[in-house]
């Protein structure tokens, strides 16, 4: 059987999902209930993230015999309060959560009050007004397309860069910004290197304008370095047609 | 000159607001703070948390003087990100943060989602469905009113346990209950034990229309203890006319 998993997880306290030795990490965290449950299994997961990423939808999918609904039941009370079991379905033949993903949102949460709010310090950068939306938006659209991203990648060798973001745009909530971006795939902090650019240019220290340049320059000093992981969340992944629909999500 | 401090924290890793030696206090932080910026200080607080209680909205005030506008950028660089200046003025003289507040606003998160939301798991507490919410409103209804509530307070032996009401009710809300009460004031673990006793209700293991018998009752046993600290939020203390509106809250 080809078991999936839709999970959600508050990042803070783990070394990113993939397993490490002697790291807390989720994916070692969820393995080693899983080991227990069912014997030993490789998860493949949709979106690795880093240290301090959260993940309000992450897919996991992984072949084992069991039925998933006393799975769902079993997983939810070994895993620790950090980690929620949305759902485990027995998904198609086959299923790979990584390489049948069709696209990948990520949601960044810019907190942009005076004084932070305490709530959302985990989940949220302090980043303090004045910002020009309009020309962070402007700078935002020219990274839609199917474009090299070196310069917002963290360099692997051999590795294309190349990637297709299908939308990318900031707007007001919750008392301060959010930025939205669909891609069929990210790079390594891609997106957090998106966001340390974007705010510059809110900043009016580099141009509305400039995204084509900074693009083509396929350096990474062309952009502004990666802004910090406790503001990023894996929003949401998504399957074609004949795969599950995502569940009901908070 | 009078000042007075609109402040937010998340009260996860504080063991309350009140100083006590060789802990992470609120106040304890606060008042450190204060000490460098301004001297030597006491602060009045309007609603002492106890630990792992947080305040969206908490009122503190003491003598010193100070240039408002100052003291709170000062502050919201110094203090640490679980606390949260929302304002300082000069507030009417002698005002006292606690003998001036009218009413107190505490409300209670139950995240009532199979599984818990990660997101939400400081300020909330998991408690699954079923739960009978109109059984759990028709008994908070009669906590309403200027009652002795020894029945939902820790004893403090010569105190009153007289205490005014002013509200009391449950709505569905972000995934799961909220408990809203106002009143005068509350005695220890009083919002706590309205809770615990209410979700017995909605449990259907103690009746809707028992709240008269365990108020009668004035004994703890006749409620059911006290629900955890971290589903509990200071929500808004309110001063009479003549002191400064509360600031714009998250």
């Amino acid at each position: 059987m080809t078991l999936r998993i839709d999970l959600a997880y508050d990042g803070t306290d783990f070394r990113g999902w993939a397993r490490q030795p002697d790291q807390r990490t989720v994916q070692g965290t969820l393995e080693e209930a899983l080991t227990r449950l069912v014997g030993p299994v490789e998860t493949v997961v949709a979106g690795r993230t880093d240290a301090g990423v959260h993940a309000r939808h992450q897919v996991v999918s992984f072949r084992a015999d069991a039925e998933p609904g006393a799975l769902e039941a079993s997983l939810r009370r070994m895993l620790p309060p950090a980690v929620a079991v949305h759902r485990v379905i027995d998904e198609a033949d086959g299923f790979s959560a990584r390489f049948d993903a069709e696209t990948r949102a990520y949601r960044y949460h810019l907190d942009t009050r005076p004084a932070a709010d305490p709530f959302r310090a985990r989940f949220a950068w302090h980043v303090t007004r004045p910002l020009d939306v309009d020309a962070m938006n402007r700078a935002a659209a020219d990274l839609v397309g199917e474009q090299d991203f070196a310069s917002f990648c963290r360099r692997a060798e051999g590795r294309t860069s190349v990637r297709r973001v299908v939308s990318a745009a900031w707007t007001e909530a919750d008392g301060g910004l959010v930025f939205d971006v669909v891609g069929s795939a990210f790079c390594h902090q891609q997106v957090r290197s998106f966001v340390a650019y974007l705010v510059e240019v809110g900043r009016g220290r580099l141009p509305a304008d400039g995204t084509p340049e900074v693009l083509a320059a396929r350096d990474r000093v062309a952009a502004r370095g990666a802004a910090p992981a406790h503001g990023l969340t894996l929003w949401l992944v998504a399957y074609p047609v004949g795969f599950a629909e995502p569940p009901d999500l908070p």
